[in-house]
């Protein structure tokens, strides 16, 4: 008999939230359902529902940052028991055999992997996301929450954490490495505090200085403003790697004439256009420009350990089920330092919507 | 006193070559003389002296493929002596104290290196290339050839050589690797041979079939025409590695759509123009973008033992000296397969223009 639990859902981009009831499926024999404690507010929950990245399918619960702990494991479980801590990050399933999953990169999936909301499930349902109770998951998808790490604080790891930690892993930062890292937000000040723990001299690269306080607060050797004048001449071949946090457009030739010889710039960000490249901006110097989507299955659970050893979580702030409308706003309108999460437990003093 | 030799040089952009005569300084003390026995004909040799890549200095001497034997050494030379069989690529000096140079990586020189013609060298003149009886280099920039490439097919080794086999060997080709060769021409070609070497399944990626059986000469598996209906479709996800030789633009996400995850696309022509990008054509699979610009001196040494082992030269045919400007037309019309080359014995046989 499914699991019925309390979920925030819209039913239209332009809705507010509601509280309603759906149901998880009980656990097949190689799931796990998990109790909800936090759940962060990810960029991508936003584009979603807003019907930035297609049309979204409604009513559609969002969610990907997700923490809490296992209620209920199927009979073919061996990774977890009841009471376990885990986390549920952007995906819930893949093929599990292709060239990718069987090399940790689930990611990759050539199948086509199953997202954890608004994504066509095996069984053909559409997945609903982490602003509710309790998610059923494939163990395979479930990472450990290591002891260290608050629920809260360990819930946006399960994105903002493995986007920004993969890049950084990827390139080998390490000490004696410059590193820039273009944006503050979500994303950027995750990759901060990676960047740093990995040993990197790193700069924040910001339109303005309004965040360099903050951003000395989580590491950062300095926040330049590129707005100053000269910028990009004055700090040309000064870093060797630049991780871009940020989805609007940008000058892709004047950031890789910022880079050294042979360096990289990653970008995570999705601007909604084509940019301009010149060949000459990476041929000259052998420089790299590459993306990054999320990580593997594998290289999430090493990036939790990672936090988990260096002391590492997201800067949060909580808010209750029914602050999410007014939380989003705020998200959309960057005001938020750095996270929202949403504490699962307040569903229990809101009742179902009329 | 200086060393007056015979030299083809261009008076302008659309002056046919003159054999003149110019003069290349005695040996300072780190100063290795050079009797040139080929060189080869680069399309860089063509865009420069076309004014294509800014205004020349005429009167010229192109030429960055250079082999030919030791004639003379200065007093404090050590790595060479009097009959040993040498080349010259694309650099005769460069600050050697920087951190590129001190990582082998000369090509990158933080402080600029000087290109073997048309550049400004350290005494103030302006470099003369290849096409020319001798030539006096600083040891540091001269390679070795082995005894087992002739200078003929050496020579094209030591500027096309150096820009395929670098990005080959930066990532990584091995067995099991699905490489494409875009282009098989001067560039192409040479590709092809490395990454077929370094055991790779390598296909040549053509507008059409016509080169299709030199291809396999060399050891292609296939070759693809890029015209073929609905090729991008077809081939998606095909390959770990693109190297793309042509100059003319492409459609980067559609090549970047060829790739495996985490493949990579690396381009050591120069299309004039900016290319349209899609950061998604990156995120999505997390690939990577990269460009290559000839390669450091410990690497092209590299390489060409590499030819010397695995019995890789260019595939050439040889002009003599009052035959290189009925060779350009061929070049410029992409009808030589695969490189020029230029005896500069004959030399001996014309004399110096009125």
């Amino acid at each position: 008999m499914p699991i019925t639990v309390k979920a925030l859902q819209k039913f239209g981009p332009d809705q507010p939230f509601k509280v309603t009831e759906i149901e998880r499926r009980d656990p097949r024999e190689d799931d796990v359902v998990i109790k909800i404690e936090a759940a962060g507010i990810c960029h991508s929950d936003l584009h979603t529902i807003h019907n930035e990245w297609g049309q979204a399918h409604f009513p559609l619960a969002v969610g990907h940052e997700i923490a809490g702990t296992v209620e209920a494991v199927g009979s073919a479980v061996t990774k977890f028991k009841v009471g376990d801590r885990v986390g549920v990050g952007c995906l819930v399933n893949s093929c599990g055999q292709c060239e990718q999953c069987v090399a940790g990169f689930e990611n990759n999936c050539l199948k086509g992997n199953v997202g954890t909301y608004n994504s066509r499930d095996v069984d053909g349902s559409i997945t609903q996301g982490g602003y509710a109770q309790k998610i059923t998951v494939n163990e395979r998808f479930v990472l450990r929450i290591p002891d260290a790490l608050d629920f809260d604080v360990a819930a946006p790891l399960l994105c903002a954490g493995i986007t920004t930690y993969s890049p950084l892993a990827r390139w080998g930062v390490k000490p004696g490495m410059k590193v820039a890292i273009m944006g503050l937000g979500g994303l950027g000040h995750m990759g901060l505090q990676f960047a740093v723990a990995m040993g990197a001299e790193v700069t924040v690269l910001s339109r303005s200085l309004s965040k360099a306080e903050e951003a000395a607060k989580l590491g950062a050797a300095r926040t330049l403003a590129t707005s100053e004048e000269g910028f990009f001449k004055k700090y040309r071949g000064e870093f060797d790697l630049i991780l871009n946090t940020i989805s609007a457009p940008i000058d892709l030739n004047a950031y890789l004439g910022l880079l050294k010889p042979r360096g990289v710039l990653s970008v995570v960000g999705l601007p909604p256009q084509p940019l301009q490249l010149r060949m000459g901006s990476l041929v000259g110097g052998g420089k790299v420009l590459t993306g990054n989507n999320i990580g593997g299955i594998p290289e999430t659970q090493e990036m939790l350990d990672f936090c988990a050893e260096h002391g590492i979580g997201a800067v949060i702030e909580k808010v209750a089920v029914d602050q999410v409308d007014e939380a989003y706003e705020r998200v959309a309108a960057g005001k938020v330092h750095f996270r929202v999460v949403i504490d699962t437990a307040t569903f229990e003093d809101v009742p179902v919507s009329a």
